[in-house]
């Protein structure tokens, strides 16, 4: 078992890692909650709700599934939610727990913050994707012009990653939770980032997928609780996202994983941040990293620039009309820069340009 | 001009009253904000709403017009303030400004809350009720089984409060704004209470309501800077509420005002009170200047007990399914009582029979 601890402004809550914590949540209750509801997708549904669920025998336990997938994180499932937890009769001192991934977590930590003006959650984190989402207190759903537009600040009371739920993990999912772990090695730790870089991820161990895991966990811990609100170095965590973003919106969400799409904003991130700093990067490593690793490496085409400009423009980070990047001026040293437009658009044709040479 | 401070965990924000202060709202920003959404319903926007546009000139403006009434508080019109906000490039730098009674300031305030994980918002309220709503940061909508079911605790970044805009209002809402201002009385302070109680509301000169509207806010101020989050001297501010939000309900938002049904909860508490305390307190007085002041006294009928019962346990105060309702030891000396329905039910019986013989 692994454990940290979070402040947060309003309250510290802890990150527990273990194999088959799901058979023991109780345990880890820090109150006692007049009532909880379980809320999960159809896939996760199947694996783990009923182990969760008996691990809590004794206490007045409701379940809600959704179905799988982005499409879930919507105003519409969010009011469903809502009434849901009216009709079961919680109140102020029930608790929800979110099980599931990133989706799960945002959703039913939105609804959490804002039932009754806000009760407990706890993230049960079943992806690697995951273990960045759910801690940090960073709670949304999407709006049809964008991702995680209508949300709130809310840490939860705790965060509970059963490692066992990861070992069956799709190939695509180790995929799209390694690129949210390289981040976090690119924005604070030249080692962690030069060992991820030589990782083939096909080959992985458990025991390297718990320290990465718990790497990953370390960097962004100590980044929210430094900045929780995002005035500062939490918008490091950005690397890679505000491209990452408009990939993911223009292509359509389930194209792409979420982290195929960071990997290739942080490739970006970094051939501007070459030109930017003068500083040479690790541009090529990572780009044969997502090569050895499957990532798709995506062509962008000339004349879909203007529209994902204007969609990394629509991004919540931009101010004032200008786009807002995280750039490195070297490993572990990163920095925030708001480019005008015009600009961006220029980057993106060399990026073509330097890419169509590989 | 008078001008409060109030200290949240958050923020510290001031409350400022002036007569004309939409004339120059400009003076009371401050920071640089990148763009402004004044919202505001279709009975305020006619006499107010471009006097507050025109007060910003210079700044990016934008202004969303909703129905008056309860029934704007709802997730049709919260989603469409979100796309309203998106759709005019509002970014974490830019401010929303309430400008109208509760529901505005509830409404917008919860959009402000949840925009982009919440931007700044400023209270503008222009009723007397609106003065008890717009201090203390509760922002909220309605969710089809009851009143403020979703919702956060969010504070504002200022209130601003024009009395101008209070001279204007018709006498019911008066009333309904005064039954607010006598709950803070009730709960605090005997000669505020003493003075309310003997006052006629239709010659109130705007030299006593301003006295009175001070008053209550620093009643409110107090409370919520020592209790945001209502966990519990701020449950004293629901004297009256929970017995008025069931007859709200049950009558229908619009057929009585939150301040008649709240001046209607609070005689039903001062009966309960009296049994239980067992002291007398101000029942008659408060059931006469009901009467001189056209306050309907609303007549239970005997086969509506069990909904309202069951309308008061659902409400989010109720723990564990008891009804929490705010009793007064004597006037000054709040105390929150849980009480089984039965209890409620027999309550509201005595209840009906000492109002038949009145």
């Amino acid at each position: 078992m692994k454990q940290l601890t979070i402040q947060s402004s309003q309250r510290s809550y802890p990150i527990v890692m273990e194999a088959g914590l799901r058979f023991h949540v109780k345990k880890w209750l820090k109150k006692e909650y007049s009532s909880i509801l379980v809320i999960t997708d159809d896939k996760i549904a199947d694996k783990y709700l009923q182990d969760v669920v008996s691990s809590l025998e004794g206490q007045h336990v409701y379940s809600y599934i959704v179905p799988a997938g982005e499409a879930s994180k919507n105003m519409d499932q969010y009011y469903k939610l809502q009434t849901k937890a009216i009709e079961s009769g919680l109140d102020r001192k029930s608790l929800i727990i979110a099980l599931g991934g990133g989706v799960i977590g945002d959703l039913g930590g939105f609804v959490a913050a804002t039932f009754m003006r806000g009760i407990d959650y706890i993230q049960m984190p079943t992806t690697i994707l995951a273990h960045d989402s759910s801690v940090g207190g960073k709670v949304a759903i999407n709006h049809e012009s964008g991702k995680n537009l209508i949300g709130c600040f809310y840490p939860p009371a705790a965060v509970l990653y059963d490692t066992e739920t990861l070992a069956s993990l799709p190939y695509r999912e180790i995929r799209s939770g390694y690129a949210e772990i390289l981040k976090e090695g690119f924005i604070s730790d030249i080692h962690l980032t030069e060992e991820l870089l030589s990782l083939s991820l096909q080959q992985v161990t458990t025991a390297q997928l718990e320290n990465h895991l718990e790497a990953g966990i370390k960097v962004k811990a100590a980044i929210v609780e430094d900045d929780e609100r995002e005035s500062g170095v939490r918008k490091y965590l950005n690397l890679g996202h505000t491209l990452g973003h408009a990939l993911e919106a223009r292509l359509g969400y389930g194209t792409v994983t979420h982290g195929e799409a960071v990997a290739n904003g942080m490739l970006f991130a970094l051939h501007v941040s070459e030109d930017m700093s003068g500083e040479e990067l690790p541009f090529h490593e990572l780009h044969h990293w997502m090569k050895i690793n499957e990532y798709p490496v995506i062509d962008i085409e000339e004349k879909r620039i203007a529209e994902l400009v204007k969609s990394m423009k629509a991004d919540k980070k931009s101010v004032s009309g200008h786009i807002q990047m995280v750039l490195l001026n070297q490993v572990g040293e990163p920095t925030v820069a708001n480019l005008h437009d015009s600009s961006v658009e220029a980057y993106i044709r060399t990026y073509i340009e330097r890419m169509n040479k590989l």
